[in-house]
């Protein structure tokens, strides 16, 4: 089968193997998104090896149950080991010998196949596009902020980023509070965000805003600057939310969290079930983030589209 | 009346006018305590000038409520302009326009007099002695932390930092939980902690200690790397409660607060009151933190003493 391969230098389409793991479901891959994390690895990040890639579709052609057989689904990507403390806890996301999918130790969705184990999938309603469906894993990310912090209507809330992540965010906070802005670089990118009642601000317009201002600030810009921009905007006692996988270390002025009280809260990954919800009922509308769509057999152009700027998500078919 | 006054380049004990302020009491101060604050202000930190010092307990001499003459009393340390939104909640700790005794905008305790509004003050129990009294201060911040952070009886907690606050730290989150660690570099303030029930780790032994293993990490150590031990040694999901305000900028791997959703909570100053109730009841037992007490008269010689290495508390008496 067809998949996009990283050997640890070079990325490339490769005809390999159909995967196949004892106990796991076989999975026809018809879509995925390339992440950022996706870019990240090939810049080293989580030194993985192998077939790249997180967010997909696809239809389930083997399986121990008989009844997912043919299903169409999605897939949470962290496999926990089953048997430790956190497993049992049923928070397999955080099992220290867990595998996820195209990042850790497992082979991923840029592929023709893919195997997850039957708990991981989840099925998907019919009211739900295969387009929308490869948001589920970033539009969980985004939700798992709202079951983090606590955002009521009138909570002021700022989204640092308007990247695919950024925007996913604010999308979501925004179904909870009425005061969300976004800030950013690219004016195009902002106008998806002021379409769905988001105040918008250009990062050139960002010394006008007052400092201390917002309760709940999210880091989703990937980049140095936006923990210092964050530290600036937020109130004391305010709730700081970290998105960002930023890989390298960052110069932080940590005394300014104890003085003004700060909470800075680490989210990752998010449950698929609300986000799921979230597009059966046609509450975040996902789609105007795709860029474009390439073939599997235009992976690699497909990359090179995702990694260029003011891009936002590009898809992959097989 | 004297007073050791910090002009911004060096410390004196100088005679200077009785403190007066429209609306305050006059407190006659018995002792103080020299912070870690007070040291970090005299190389500078919050740009301060003035009399400094911010542990005390005293006797009211003046005030508009005469039943408050001739009381013993500790004073909360922020004194906030009572008219804004922040103030009108209650939190007078977070105005922006606040003044901090001996830290922003008003002169401190190490020096027989000082004024603070009524609001401010705390009687002190007769069943606490002044040396214990002049505690409440930073026991009040460490007393915080049960505020902000839940603390059962079988959560793992790691102190990084064996100075005067780590040990408050350590012996309040032993009020909670069973199972506190405090980590430093000194035998002998680590003792301490032993004899109160908690876990001594020396810092040439931390290799020992299994990472990611603690729920729950206080950083106290006001130093650089006391932000990277907590990251190394705390759960995936734990808490890290910020407490140095180690001046300057750290390097820090804030990605691993995301990959490992790590919350990071800042905790300053805290309520008075339930400090007060510790005292009261003899459940914690501080002036074990006393290293020696100095004359004001020989208040320069408190502040070289408090500055040198395996030195704790150390008291000026008026």
């Amino acid at each position: 089968m067809k998949a996009l391969h990283f050997d640890g230098r070079n990325l490339a389409l490769c005809d390999v193997e159909k995967p196949e793991r004892e106990g796991e479901a076989l999975v026809r891959v018809l879509k995925s998104g390339i992440c950022k994390t996706d870019l990240e690895i090939i810049r080293g990040y989580a030194k993985f090896r192998g077939t790249l890639g997180h967010e997909f579709v696809g239809i389930v052609e083997r399986a121990e149950s008989s009844d997912w057989i043919g299903k169409r689904v999605v897939g949470e990507i962290n496999v926990g080991c089953g048997r430790c403390h956190v497993c049992k806890q049923g928070d397999s996301r955080h099992c220290s010998d867990r595998t996820v999918l195209g990042i850790l130790g497992r082979d991923g969705a840029h592929a023709e196949y893919l195997t997850l184990p039957l708990r991981n999938l989840l099925k998907v309603p019919d009211g739900v596009s295969d387009e929308e469906a490869v948001f589920v894993e970033p539009l969980s990310a985004a939700y798992a902020i709202t079951e983090q912090v606590e955002i009521l209507p009138e909570t002021k809330v700022l989204v640092i980023g308007d990247g695919k992540l950024g925007l996913l965010c604010a999308m979501t906070l925004a179904l909870k509070s009425k005061d969300v802005s976004i800030l950013g670089k690219h004016k195009q990118k902002l106008d998806i965000a002021e379409s769905q009642n988001i105040n918008s601000i250009l990062l050139e317009s960002l010394a006008k805003l007052p400092k201390k201002s917002f309760d709940v600030v999210v880091e989703a810009s990937g980049n140095k600057t936006g923990f210092e921009i964050a530290l600036e905007m937020i109130k004391p006692r305010g709730k700081l939310v970290l998105k960002s996988t930023f890989h390298g270390s960052t110069k932080a002025e940590m005394w300014k969290v104890v003085v003004e009280e700060i909470s800075i809260v680490g989210s990752r990954c998010g449950r698929f079930a609300p986000a799921l919800e979230l597009l059966e009922r046609k509450q975040i509308h996902v789609t105007k983030l795709i860029s474009e769509e390439f073939s599997i057999n235009e992976g690699l152009k497909a990359f090179e589209k995702a990694s260029q700027k003011g891009v936002l998500k590009v898809l992959i078919s097989m």
